[in-house]
């Protein structure tokens, strides 16, 4: 058994401090992979503090996973040692329920495998992140990793990336559309730049002037200043879809409003109290509200692979494993941009 | 000039009462149509009382109009003196945007022109609904009616019919599909009758047992009391569509949770408060909330026809006009089994 070192929270009170734990042994089908980078999402903020329901601790999160191959089971097929590997936020899944079967496990009946703050399926054993320098992981449920892109700010689309990629993908977005993205962070800063890599014109919505240049610097063609009565006024019916990824209280009907006759917002953001939708709202326009979540191994794939060939990543910046409470700090402000990345070299 | 005979609402408070007003000169383009029936719906009610913002005082509800053809105007080319016609929720719009050349005129830009409660375009002419002897409309906005049907159960299809039918055509409802229909009403009966046609398996969900019979009758294939938690908890996940009728305040989220993933809500009533949604519930199965509204010209055509094809009608209760008050009135305690419509003969 090798020890494996790690970063947990122990519970939802106290900082994230060093854990360690043992490898397990390697399944027929598993890819043992080192670590390289790990991405810092705001899921695992809330997940390490029971936010979303009673947490298993200690709890090694992340779900923002790239790091190098250094055993492979004796029936994987898809990965040799040495070759790049990605896991994102799901280890496993049924495979047999419809979801399952059409790729997109993330809808599993039975509940998808967390890769962290989850139990290996039919067992007690809990599963553990990517704040620790080794995981293993069924060949299925692991990502090819092109090693034409920055390592580090690949990590951010396991989640980040294929939560805006999915949906604008679902929905045939493109030339011709006129795409608002509602907030500007580690979702909203990759759903410019999809969105935008797509063909369709985009329109950063944002409460703060200071998000202006930085907008523009990641593709967006338009800046609209979402505190100014004015400028929602002249862009009522103005959009074919709307990104909303801020996960802050906020009105809906607002941005809904902006939305042109059959017209969808897709929602990624969670925030904790509910929205309140007039009814009418939809109605007078055939408007539509969608949920979208991250999306199946298959479409995780596609994703990584156009993202290889278009050159598009994350923009990050790259922390040791011991700045991981400051980072958490910092993302409670918004102080990022738009992802820490964690190289796990600082762990070892 | 001949006088028109009418009810109208002189105000927000007290009944409706006769009116009479001189017919307008029939325009080039327009047809004169003797009003057989009129359906009275929810929203002249609504309208009536100004419960929708202010209303044009004396207002002659009524948008569901089937009569027949008793003049044309000179450059008329679709209608025949002595032809059935029909008129729905709306008598004109812009004809130049977007929506206009599509074909949904419901979603006009500068705004359909209402059938009652608006002014004809351009002017400061109120016009003047169904709950009256005569009515003068362009052929365009004029719809053809069999003579197959019983007429008065033909009326109500010209608003219930085309809100209900709409939303499953543009969804595709059809085979293979479970369709839920919340809330039997006037709305509710005819989306049991179109899913069933349409060869969806249909489920009636009520919160009143007393409805389960009727349901059966309409053609539903299950029913659903939805007080009754153990029956909501089996039915989560189970429908592909749900057609939300309700126009009472009411938790969307309960019936959220019974859409399947990617399963979609069809808002098509009107609670005067805004619904609360939590963002989860859309995410989690990547459901989907769509607001629809009657339809154009053209599918209210295509909807007509497959009426009459399909021998449905609306189940109605025809009154006499002066018994509009307690008819509003019973409505008001959803005491009515589906659609009042008014035999215009008793105003003569």
């Amino acid at each position: 058994m090798t020890t494996i070192k790690a970063y947990a929270a122990y519970d939802a009170e106290t900082p994230l401090r060093p854990y360690s734990f043992d490898r397990k042994e390697l399944g027929a089908k598993q890819v043992q992979i080192e670590i390289l980078y790990s991405g810092v999402c705001h899921s695992d903020i809330h997940t390490a503090k029971g936010d979303w329901g009673p947490a298993i601790y200690p709890l090694v999160p992340g779900h923002e996973i790239v790091g190098r191959i250094t055993a492979v089971g004796s029936e994987v097929t898809k990965f040799k040692i040495g070759e790049l590997a990605g896991v994102g936020c799901f280890v496993d899944s049924c495979r047999t329920c419809p979801s399952c079967k059409s790729g997109e496990e993330q809808f599993c009946e039975e509940g998808m495998t967390g890769t962290y703050n989850s139990y290996e399926r039919g067992t007690k054993i809990p599963t553990y992140g990517g704040y620790s320098t080794s995981i293993t992981v069924d060949e299925d449920y692991t990502l090819h990793i092109s090693d034409k892109l920055e390592l580090s700010a690949v990590a951010p689309l396991l989640c980040a990336g294929i939560t805006t990629y999915s949906p604008l993908r679902y929905l045939k977005v493109g030339k011709g559309h006129k795409v608002g993205v509602l907030g500007l962070g580690g979702l909203g800063h990759m759903a410019v730049k999809f969105a935008v890599s797509f063909g369709a014109e985009v329109t950063m919505l944002s409460h703060s002037p200071s998000k202006e240049a930085d907008a523009k610097k990641l593709g967006a063609h338009h800046f609209a200043l979402t505190s100014d009565a004015a400028t929602m006024d002249s862009l009522a019916n103005k959009f074919d879809f709307i990104l909303n990824t801020v996960s802050a209280k906020h009105d809906y009907n607002a941005y809904l409003n902006l939305l042109n006759t059959n017209g969808t917002m897709i929602i990624v953001g969670v925030p904790t109290a509910p929205a309140e939708i007039p009814a009418i709202t939809l109605i007078l326009k055939r408007r539509k509200i969608m949920g979208s979540l991250i999306g199946g191994i298959a479409e995780t794939q596609e994703m990584l692979d156009y993202c290889a060939e278009h050159n598009i990543t994350s923009d990050v910046e790259v922390i040791d494993m011991s700045y991981i409470n400051e980072a958490y700090e910092r993302m409670n402000k918004s102080d990022v941009k738009y992802r820490f990345v964690i190289d796990m070299a600082s762990l070892k």
